[in-house]
């Protein structure tokens, strides 16, 4: 059980830092910028590699909304969940504090740029209203449990799930950035807001609540349309 | 079958909230934005999550040009082509829906800006005429089916048709967004045109013709190619 | 055999149709336009999805440099590269008549912006000289070719040789579209030469004869590389 | 042996010609240039194509970071690390001045451009500083080889470790290129600094050091996930 939350702990720092990385140091970097295409495809390639290296650990969620998601199709014991949801809470902080000494190696530097944290309202980067807002982070969370639960279901071709994820991720970001700078994961949106503070801490009750909502419908939804399916497959180690 | 048609209808739901989502939320994002290359990415991952998810449950087609392809090239049944028809649309719609749910959470959102809608000639995003939109649409489709056909034939390799048909689409929209705003598919073309009315709906006509007759085309042509070769796999369940 | 060659016919037209529309219909469209980036991946994802879907037909070679360094490297018959190469030409030259039936369909359009065709010295993209325009073929390709055998050979993971293979060639565009356009492939330059006329026809040698060198040393090469390992598999059906 | 490292010197110069090629050649192109993004995506698949070619040969290293840290992983054996590392650093010289062929044929070429080196504070893209810079590289080539190790795990998917690894080198770059120019290893390192001299080699050490330190600890640390798991394979040839 210390290997896996050891897993889920490093993937969980490493798509924060990978993905908040991106945004930090490289979305506008001036005429050679990644831009939201960048970021998008970071974001997901840290579950891709992860997935790829880990899933056979502890099922590389890496995501609170995605262990509640499974627990919510059936596919993850309730047992495991605080342990889980403590490792990617505390790799989300670890990912963000690494990426904090990084990026203020630059002159200049300043948490006020928001520091890649999830926002609605005045701090949603293209002004949307918390409504819609949330309504994002619902229906894009429930389309990530709904493909993660589908690519891994037994019936799906083996080895692919974890590029039909991270691919979802990337884009689930191409979406939606400009709503909410993506969140759809509570352990990616705590790392930045805890150190960004203020703002980002008042309005981090979202970006926990409309996952984990979004998540598990998509759990359950999804374990609707398969009952006709053969036998699943867990995700997740036990 | 009713699951088969409730995957169906999220399937396409999600492409055209993913597809045109991503071009109405996130393509022209001053500085950063993902343009027609970050658009082409997200339409085809659609299809990638998808078929990954739903391939196993319905074939996952999405598509009203995909179903009545696979139909010419002996690959799906008549009798079920209605009710996927069916389900395809009113999924297109629930999609457009719920993103117009999300942009009009934006203050100054306005359906004139066309929602995504495909058009040609004065529509045209730049500047087609009917008869180069028409003939673009037939040759997209035509190549989308003959690469589904192919890719998810019984010699083709294991697994790899969700991406090699996800990726064919991203590549349809990298050569033929300034046409028509690329549809290849009646039911992504219908939900937003529902929405924008107008100029839309008069137009939808060539959205529905050109890619059926390409769709067709393609299924009934790589039926040829491919007539030597040991028996093909169905895609859909039966 | 005639369906072998409707086969590279097809993929060959879409290769030309796909590559280079995406760069004249695609490229440069004002603010949202595709680039570079997007026509790298538009050229890969035809031979991608083409590789899927006629693979297991014709070996999906779709250019003259491909078939001619696999029989250097002793997996293609001699006999077949005459038809082979003949229906690739063609079909190079249907795809550029396509696109140019659409593209002309755009008020304003002119074939005097070069139709992606390819070129060195004056009509190298950044102005790169004849020398440094055929090194650069002679590499691309031989890279090309190295990794076509490696990826087709008997010890290569099963599947994924057309994600090999279709990416290199996104990779060899993301390199040097700058210096030729990039060919790598006669087929693929044959087909808007012949409408641009002129200078096009003119550098046509260059890319016929650059890409045989290099495709040909590719395989001689890669065959050393392999000869202690298990016997290889023919990529060609014969 | 011999193969395997003619393998390793064909894979590095590769690596170097593609990677540090599409960021001299094509990044900054006006308008139509391929950024950041465009030069994350070619590194990234030099590795991808590389490994799918010659994994199956010599392991598909390119990188002393990555033999090394496979070897304190308990992977590779230390008596061919110097050979491999030898081969990888000649490839990369290969590959640089091979590049030096093609871009000094445009006129007003110039290597004060930096010719893609690596360089921290003054010479850092975004002017990063050397603790940070240093930090990065290690925390990079950390996740590389964690990555590394598990993707070609025997617990892994089969196949899909070239996929995995390349994408996890987009990724890489995608945030680290403002900080370093991004190295995580020293043979690409080493070939472009030695035909830029002066500042270039002054920097050098960094670009050995951190990533050995943090592929080294990337071994060791997925040994240690990985203890329970069943046996791993071997990465490279013995």
């Amino acid at each position: 059980m210390l290997r896996k939350l050891g897993a889920e702990f490093i993937g969980t720092a490493w798509l924060v830092l990978g993905g908040c990385g991106s945004a930090v140091l490289a979305a506008a970097f001036p005429g050679l910028g990644i831009g939201f295409v960048g970021v998008s495809l970071a974001f997901g390639l840290t579950v891709v590699t992860m997935a790829y290296a880990i899933g056979h650990v502890s099922g590389c969620h890496l995501n609170p909304a995605v262990s509640v998601g499974l627990w919510a199709g059936g596919r993850f014991s309730a047992k495991e969940l605080p342990a889980y949801i403590a490792a990617q809470v505390l790799g989300g902080i670890a990912g963000a504090a690494l990426l904090y000494l990084i990026a203020s190696g630059k002159a200049g530097f300043d948490l006020s740029g928001g520091f890649a944290s999830n926002g609605y309202a005045e701090h949603s980067p293209g002004g949307f209203s918390l409504a819609a807002s949330f309504l994002c982070e619902v229906a894009m969370t429930f389309a990530f449990l709904f493909v993660i639960m589908g690519a891994t279901h037994g019936s799906a071709p083996k080895g692919f799930a974890p590029l039909a994820i991270g691919l979802c991720l990337t884009l689930i970001h191409l979406i939606s950035i400009p709503v909410t700078n993506t969140s759809v994961n509570p352990a990616r949106s705590t790392g930045p807001a805890l150190l960004v503070g203020g703002w980002a801490i008042q309005q981090l009750w979202l970006f926990w609540l409309a996952p984990l909502i979004g998540g598990a419908l998509g759990g359950i939804v999804y374990r609707w349309i398969s009952a006709d399916q053969p036998a699943p497959v867990a995700v997740a180690g036990d």
